[in-house]
């Protein structure tokens, strides 16, 4: 009989896959590539020995299928991405793949089928690295892909259509757009995450059940003046570009910490001519304004332009406000959600709810079904960088929480 | 007999001359360069039609001299630099060599001997665009020239030794370094210039008088913070170094303006790792702080540094200061600057006096001479840009207070 997989089986497999990169001696594995090849190749071993019949599908991302008790069942999907960024942690993505694939091992080992057939998904591409467009793998699987970015091209000039041939898959629009599955046969999506901030290690919680997955709108703020010589002009006679927008800069940490669970960031900031002697007569920055609720990220927006705008008149410049992409919060479904909390609560750990202000394969996934995701605590709240950690642990806890929201789901089906 | 030189000789030197750019459809005339030799040509027959003598120094400087009214007279030198920046301005440097020529050639016209001998330097490098090093010329001129400087190479790899050969000059360090004058036989040194700013302008003045040029200081401030997820650290968590630099900017801006006369400014930022969905973990940003009075200059730096401490404390990230340069305020004369505002007085405008935040070839000749500068006002404060732009009635009054200040010298030098 085969021994249940352990919370050290999944950091093993995390560590396996993080061989399998593009770049020596950092992680770096983009959509299509030959190391994701690598990678589908060992996971799909694993998802063998639990039992799992393995598909491709035509965008790439690879499917494990571990069928119900019954004929005709409907499906819970599990999963999360394979992807990475450049120079990637090991966690972010892997870490929910890997505990999907445990408990349904675990389930495998005690030769226990539930009334539900489970699908674990590896995600194609989560993150756009190759091509600078995000969610291809959820996007196919739930039919919202766009054929339009077959054409784009990656950096050494390949299109996604033809990466996507040579990766196996079908670049075939009618196909690529194609739904998976319809949703009446569906019970819903979870997906295991790293938290990727640092809310459960400051509340010592070793997971975390994430209520909805914030909105977004990403802004470009101008900010134009009026460039000067950094000796001759005096300070009364300056219209300083750069003081506009270092007001701007605090009138963003102002309004977000007033709104309670939004988040604002400049990221970027260009400042032209850019030069030490030079009063700056342009500056650009980049804002990046999330929250749970639509309602609240409009109204932070709304009040940021407002301010951008009063900053400026008050300095006799000029501001212009862009807004270059905007989507809205993805609620988590109460129901699988209220499951993960009974899980976590039997467990005996205090149930914290938390949004995720980071996007997710699950945002995509809710098109077609209800959704729901778990947080697992990561060190000091990085991600996106090598440094990325977990403790064993945690992701202990993580593979107990799923396995018992397997199983109350399976009440919830079955009453 | 020769028709005395007007405004409109002047302002016809300065675009040919700014027909000699080594880049077409813009003016770029570097130290030493084939068009600088061009420019040379040009500027040597105009001085030997005002009955000068013309010589070519070691380090490139053009000088052209016109005899006193007795032999063993002393020097008054006139003059301003014939280099220019990228993608320069017409009058920036060559206004001042062509408003003294034009006088030289006036007192020539009328057959006219000073009590002193005058010289005209048309000197090599002010800017320092070809080694960025700067005052190349007047460097040269007063012995103050640092051999190390030749071993330095432009952007083709040519040494600045090679250079000055490939010129005509003469790299000997023992040559390039000897003063061209003893302090004993000189009166000072007198450069007419645009202001670069826009404060004769506000006040509807054609001219002013330099009081100082002043000192500066350069800084690298820089903040370290947390980088982190833009969606996923809250607010009350955040290290975020970009709103630190903010606060700093603006208080860069608050103690300018507390400190009369002071100019502070931040032209550069850099932001790491500068991506629109990340946290900035670290910011530097250059500071240049300019004032003519050095006890002004170092208080407003120390409390900026202290500022820039106290910013970072408060927001649990760390700051850290390093001065790159740092030199002293170069008074002007007050004997040749009053003659100056006689003369200015005397024509019928009011005399304004006001600090040069630039610096200039005035400040390194202080080392041997008396100083004065006189400023022209210049279109919107403009300069280093192709905009830069003057009246050609500000250049007549330019001319004859350059003229009158020849003559109440005459009479100064003669009681």
């Amino acid at each position: 009989m085969t021994i249940a997989a352990s919370a050290s089986t999944v950091m093993a497999w995390c560590d396996i896959l993080a061989g399998y990169s593009e770049e020596p001696g950092c992680l770096t594995r983009p959509f299509a590539s030959p190391t994701m090849h690598q990678a589908h190749e060992a996971v799909a071993t694993w998802m063998q020995d639990a039992g799992m019949t393995v598909e491709h599908d035509a965008i790439g991302n690879l499917i494990g299928r571990y069928e119900a008790n019954h004929a005709g069942a409907k499906t819970l999907v599990l999963g999360s991405h394979l992807d990475t960024v450049r120079n990637a942690g090991k966690y972010d993505g892997p870490l929910g793949v890997m505990v999907a694939l445990a408990c349904v091992q675990r389930l495998h080992a005690r030769q226990e089928r539930l009334p539900y057939a489970i699908e674990v998904v590896g995600f194609a591409d989560e993150e756009g690295l190759r091509y600078h467009s995000a969610y291809l793998g959820s996007k196919a699987i739930t039919g919202t892909f766009d054929p339009a970015l077959l054409q784009l091209t990656d950096a050494d000039g390949i299109t996604m259509a033809a990466a996507i041939r040579a990766f196996g898959g079908n670049p075939d629009p009618e196909v690529l757009c194609t739904p998976r599955w319809h949703p009446d046969e569906l019970l819903g999506y979870c997906e295991v995450h790293i938290e990727q901030g640092p809310m459960l290690e400051a509340l010592n919680l070793p997971v975390g059940v994430v209520s909805a997955i914030a909105g977004q709108s990403r802004i470009t703020v101008t900010f134009t003046g009026e460039a000067g010589h950094a000796g001759a002009v005096p300070m009364p006679l300056r219209r300083d570009a750069l003081c506009a927008a270092a007001a701007f800069v605090l009138a963003v940490e102002s309004v977000a910490r007033s709104l309670p669970e939004s988040v604002a960031t400049v990221g970027q900031i260009a400042v032209y001519p850019g030069v030490s002697n030079v009063i700056p007569g342009q500056v650009a920055l980049s804002l990046d304004v999330r929250h749970q609720d639509d309602r609240v990220r409009v109204q932070a927006c709304r009040q940021l332009e407002q301010q951008a705008h009063a900053i400026a008149t008050a300095r006799h410049i000029s501001a212009s406000w862009q807004l270059l992409q905007e989507h809205g919060a993805v609620p988590c479904a109460p129901h699988l959600t209220g499951l993960l909390a009974q899980a976590i609560a039997a467990m005996g750990y205090p149930v914290h709810s938390l949004p995720s202000g980071a996007g997710h394969d699950a945002a995509i996934l809710a098109a077609l079904m209800p959704v729901a995701m778990l947080f697992v605590r990561c060190r000091g709240g990085i991600s996106h960088h090598p440094a990325e950690a977990v403790a064993a642990a945690d992701v202990d806890v993580a593979i107990n929480v799923l396995e018992r929201f397997l199983q109350l789901l399976s009440k919830s089906e079955v009453n």
